[in-house]
């Protein structure tokens, strides 16, 4: 393997903590996440630690959630991801700015044009989280009596993406001429109408904003299904992986770049970054300590709230202190399902332990000591569980100063993340090419 | 009438100058429609100066001219509005915000959310300017043939209306309680779900953030026509008019508040904001000459577009020399097409001669000194033609600059404009009561 390989670290900022015990956690803003001032804050410090992105996940609806769950989730009010990163872009100058929208209830026009907005504006930081919105609640919302099924929900998402990276390239980079004495603004031979006629989508374009600074804002995905695995494979340059430990991190990373090398493309242009939700402490057990109370705090309402919703299942009326009956297959998210389960299975955990676990956040952790956690973050990069995380923090401020004063200096001291920013773009962050426009060569 | 009636000031920023000319002209900035720090600039200024609102119109496609024409225009690229209001959010702090979103082509929940998120970023600043958006080749970049017709645009308008203005009311003011000792972020029984079925809309809601700090952020339109009128009556707070005489003003202005009594609305509770081209002169005569030059910029192939795009009809086949042909009823915003027919009849203008008013700008416009231009601004307010104007500027930064330097001043020194905020909201500025909650009274 390239021994020049360093860590790319993001930061998951929607919500600022997963955990739905963090805002009650003390010392910690209750608000975090629905405060600009706190966010802006929260931004300026990534950006100092010279994190490669702030990451903001999203949802077209109120959680789908019985009252008593939802109203103890400090999420239910959140700040929506263009409006949220532009003002940001205005108060940061390089970490890059990463937001998800959805296929499923938007329109490519709208996608193509804010995220070539939010990258001129940003210079160049913008990122797009390509999401098929597996909340069903979220389709009430739109018109639908119900959520598109799964597999028809990544055809739509393969052609929104040709039609929104067409768009993208309407103008040839050198297009605007600015020629004040002939007054002419652009070159009309370097501006392509796309025409684009497909299943779902038929767009003329062009799109009226010039190619975004970074030729394309990068390519984000999270989907681990054998769908979203397959468009990942193909278009992703991020995808922001699920995997809870080391072993099927490397399954994963070895399965992606199996898919990539069939499909002939070059292993460098695509970033793994599973979520990785780090508590770090003077020792082991006081971290441990640390996560321990934290998850006291996740009252069983909320628990089992979350529960149902990764379930897509309401288990609320069976035994707490009993097992969890057969879950049927359903249209939500697959990777989030599988994993409870898998966990549920391999652990022989009661409905109560997993409302808990699922309140707390079940996945990967890094819980320990900077070094420990240092340790553990390296061996996923030399092994080729991933090329970086997407950190959770636990609670805000605290979870991220700790992160940003302790574990990111002992990263930098292994040589193994970046003490300055080498670039200015999101792409130059994350070592990715810029790409061609599909219509134009450069003069 | 009210003595202490005062002038409300918009800057219509986007384009930052209508006039195709402005781009061209000695000592402006060539691409100040697409520069971030002049935008930035240019708001920080106008906040000096204590205007109430920065406006944005929008367009969801490249302007329907032929590439000879389109070539000359300086907006073919823009920022897109949510995205460039919610930057500008961050770098200022009293200024309004006002976006053009539209009905035809939008959702209501995306609407509502990217409003109320921007109007929590920004402290309350938010506007919305409501379109149906009537250029055609929109329609083809979001899946449709051809465009809806006016009025069946005008009845969706108002039910969208109808639906977002519902799903800001989905928390109630003091629903959020951030109870972190009993884990209770917020009073689920002072949540609304809205459940909308309408003709055209199917949107069950909640909005998944809090109501907006305006209440509603401040409902904005244009629409001169009979359907756009009856809208604005019902619905708007401000009207950002399109006369372009004190004479077609006053009749305007009492038409709409004649409306306004009839649906027993109170007169206070909206503003009429006619568009006005400002070029200021050390005298009158040298205003004029800026303006002779300023038009003397526009290339005949981009007047003629802007003709085209105005009437909807292309007129380039005609005789540039002789009078305009009939031109067809259409589907386009009539009181564009209205006022250019009207020139064209009272002035006898040819084609040539109107494609130059249309690329210049055919509206409303004070030419003459800081004296002057107070004096013509202070009648409109006294006879009620309007509340006060949006005003254009004839390039920038200069035409900018001569407004807040020389204009404003006057302004202030008759009593009739604002020396400083008193508030630090959009309805502050604009004298606009908060709206109560459709739902919850307050406790």
């Amino acid at each position: 393997m390239d021994s020049s390989r360093q860590l790319h670290l993001g930061a998951f900022m929607r919500p600022v903590s997963i955990h739905t015990g963090a805002w009650r956690y003390p010392g910690a803003y209750p608000d975090a996440n629905f405060n600009f001032r706190h966010l802006r804050d929260f931004a300026l410090r990534l950006e100092a630690a010279k994190f490669d992105a702030f990451f903001m996940a999203d949802h077209l609806a109120v959680l789908n959630m019985p009252p008593d769950a939802l109203k103890r989730s400090h999420t239910v009010t959140s700040f929506e991801p263009f409006t949220l990163l532009s003002a940001l872009a205005g108060a940061t100058e390089k970490i890059g700015l990463v937001a998800t929208a959805s296929t499923t209830f938007d329109e490519p026009f709208h996608i193509a044009r804010r995220f070539a907005s939010l990258d001129h504006l940003s210079g160049g930081r913008a990122g797009w989280n390509i999401v098929t919105t597996a909340n069903p609640d979220a389709a009430l919302n739109f018109g639908y009596e119900s959520q598109m099924d799964h597999d028809a929900r990544y055809e739509r998402a393969r052609e929104f993406y040709d039609v929104v990276t067409g768009l993208w390239d309407s103008f040839a980079d050198d297009a605007f001429l600015w020629d004040v004495e002939q007054g002419i603004v652009f070159d009309p031979r370097r501006m392509h109408v796309l025409n684009h006629k497909g299943e779902s989508f038929s767009v003329r374009g062009p799109l009226n904003i010039a190619r975004p600074v970074q030729g394309w804002p990068v390519i984000v995905q999270a989907g681990a299904s054998e769908a979203g695995r397959r468009l990942a494979a193909q278009t992703a340059e991020v995808i922001f992986g699920a995997e809870a430990s080391l072993t099927g991190g490397k399954a994963f990373y070895a399965d992606i770049h199996q898919r990539m090398a069939a499909l002939g493309r070059d292993p460098r242009s695509l970033k793994i970054l599973p979520a990785a939700f780090v508590v770090v402490g003077d020792t082991v057990a006081d971290a441990q300590a640390k996560r321990a109370h934290l998850d006291s705090l996740v009252h069983y309402d909320s628990g089992i709230g979350s529960l149902n919703g990764m379930l897509d299942y309401d288990v609320s009326g069976y035994d707490p202190d009993g097992p969890l009956p057969d879950i049927p297959a359903t249209n939500t998210s697959k990777s989030q399902q599988q994993r409870i389960l898998d966990l549920a299975r391999a652990e022989h955990l009661t409905i109560r332990q997993l409302a808990q676990k699922a309140g707390s956040y079940a996945g990967l952790a890094f819980v320990g000591t900077p070094q420990t956690i240092a340790d553990e973050m390296e061996q996923w990069l030399t092994e080729e569980g991933s090329d970086g995380f997407n950190v959770m923090f636990p609670y805000l401020p605290g979870g991220l100063e700790d992160m940003v004063e302790q574990v990111v200096p002992e990263l930098q001291r292994r040589g193994i993340f970046r003490r300055d920013y080498t670039g200015t773009t999101l792409r130059d962050h994350l070592g990715l090419a810029r790409p061609e426009n599909a219509f134009f060569q450069q003069k």
